[in-house]
């Protein structure tokens, strides 16, 4: 029997705000997402997780999203037809049933957007994505990792322009719908990495929608319990607290389709003394405490909230924010040697080898 | 009975040297797409020219073409199957079977592509296209004045990339596609306009190939016979001599995909102490008499070699050429209130009347 899970009203909420803990900081305001799906269920659709074993493999998925800088994104709704006409335009052109939707990605706004595509398309969500995080890129996804095309794929945007792409490779895909997101005034809502079922077991990683919630609702119920917020998130995502400090300079800049820049951290508590830099594309890169590099992608780096817990992302981030810094350990998938050529330090610019936080973290704290 | 014209290599010839005529300076070097044409002869194929009053009012026909900065395409030779694959991959979309196929511009590269294109697809090319000369931009046709969507549209690339727009209008698809142009290293191949044989008949320029065949060969022949080229050119074309002089500076650069620049000749001749400035983008727009503007868009403006009638396109203008400007009017179609609009010179930035080159020249002669 399939076991399908069916979101409400706070279901959703819970799912994008522990998104935005998965965003690292990017992805994308999770509110745009959350009312797209919430609209989708006061219309009367209904969202539904699948867990990725019950898709049939030869059955067609494909994932949904927003594509942009995130610093445009919220500066720009979409009317909600945008990112339909996308889905639409990629299942027509392959011509199959679509199974079922999913992110590409479980952090920010691109965690909610499926939901309310699956909604409106009548069909489930798969409880996976491509990242088990945010990435600022097309082709930083497992599904390419795993030898997935990410084209065919459709961008649609506000005046109902469509371009579908069939690009030479993932790279190709990514220069490409970067260029055509740009000329479409910063933000593009693409369906892409169409798969079978079969390889979306292989590809995906699994659980991360759940996960999300799971962290959502933490944060609501330390609130509620007036425990400590960010032990809980701790607990549920099995991260680790890298810094605790008051935000004294934030500088950012939109170049290339995509918001770069760096907040700096100084120490309060038992960091009194240290700073902490992160810099950020999109999403957090790598921290770095008093100059040496103490975390760094695909591992999560989120900041939070020192009093409520919730995750502050990047185009947030400003003067006087205390904010907690956390690292939580990025898939499997992720720390394999191509894992890392595709979303490892070095593909940043950073010159250093990956290590993975936990190992990082050992005897600190 | 359905009249059909076989072209032979040197019919193939004639059209490319006319075309370069007909592209006023711009449109691509015709070499390339004469090549393209030529070894689709060798190879087997028939190439044939069709009237377009030949055309059943609903049959499908989807022009072809090449899209770039002339100065790149002729850096960067195509291996003759990116048309190929922009063209049927629009004409997959469609789902229809393409009874023909026609150039958008009759001027350079892009009157010959669709030779090409016809002849390995087993379909003619109409005698028609939708400027009557080159244009540097995609909405610049007769088609977009009489409502003819450029999208659907297709571009490819030697890489196998291939993009699918469906643009909100066709200043739209302009922006999209020049963009993707640029992505794609300067060069895309590609299928536009798709179209009724009742709109074709409505919205083109008729005869407009053959014309281009009659200018190469009324150089040709004049070669044979000694005749001036220039006179043969312009009894053909219903031209006029502008200006006969010496390329004393040239200065071009490449920018937003496009090749601009301006050429300054000194007068020879009946010309002497005088001086024309041709400026262009991609093709000729304006032809400027001692600092006043003597012809303009949509006009034909271009320079023949003087001794030899050959037309230098504006990649090949350099110091010490000694060239004849000719004008040559332009479509009836080009003259209407939304034709200038579309073409005239204030679309190019000159903000002047635009007059007739044969209201400009009575009196001059």
């Amino acid at each position: 029997m399939v076991e399908i899970k069916r979101l409400d009203e706070q279901a959703i909420e819970d799912l994008a705000l522990g998104a935005t803990v998965l965003g690292t900081g990017g992805g994308g305001d999770p509110y745009i997402g959350k009312l797209m799906a919430l609209s989708a269920l006061q219309e009367g659709h209904e969202i539904t997780l699948l867990d990725p074993k019950e898709i049939p493999d030869d059955a067609l998925v494909i994932p949904s999203a927003g594509m942009g800088a995130p610093t445009v994104i919220v500066e720009k709704i979409p009317r909600g037809t945008e990112v339909m006409n996308a889905f639409k335009v990629l299942s027509d052109y392959l011509g199959m049933d679509v199974y079922a939707t999913l992110p590409i990605e479980a952090g920010g706004l691109n965690s909610t957007i499926p939901l309310a595509v699956g909604a409106k398309a009548g069909i489930p969500i798969v409880d996976a994505d491509g990242m088990g995080r945010a990435f600022p890129e097309l082709q930083m996804t497992t599904f390419h990792l795993y030898g997935v095309p990410a084209t065919p794929m459709a961008l649609a945007d506000e005046r109902d322009n469509v371009v579908l792409l069939r690009a030479a490779n993932n790279y190709w895909a990514e220069w490409l719908a970067r260029t055509i997101t740009i000329k479409f005034g910063g933000t593009a809502w693409i369906a892409l990495y169409a798969m079978t079922g079969k390889q979306l077991k292989e590809a995906a990683i699994p659980g991360t929608l759940s996960l999300a919630q799971k962290l959502g609702e933490a944060i609501r119920e330390s609130k509620e319990s007036k425990e400590d917020p960010i032990d809980a998130i701790l607990e549920v995502s099995g991260g680790f607290r890298i810094f605790t400090g008051k935000i004294i300079d934030v500088s950012r800049r939109t170049t290339g389709g995509f918001a770069r820049g760096e907040a700096v951290f100084e120490g309060l508590d038992e960091h009194k003394g240290h700073t902490l830099k992160i810099q950020f594309q999109n999403e957090n890169l790598v921290a770095i405490l008093d100059g040496e590099i103490v975390a760094s992608v695909p591992d999560l780096i989120t900041v939070l909230d020192m009093t409520t817990g919730r995750p502050i992302t990047t185009e947030s981030l400003r003067y006087g924010y205390r904010g907690v810094v956390i690292g939580i350990p990025c898939s499997e998938k992720w720390r394999t040697p191509k894992g890392l050529e595709v979303a490892g330090p070095r593909y940043f610019g950073y010159d250093i080898d990956y290590i993975p936080i936990e190992k990082r973290m050992e005897g600190r704290e």
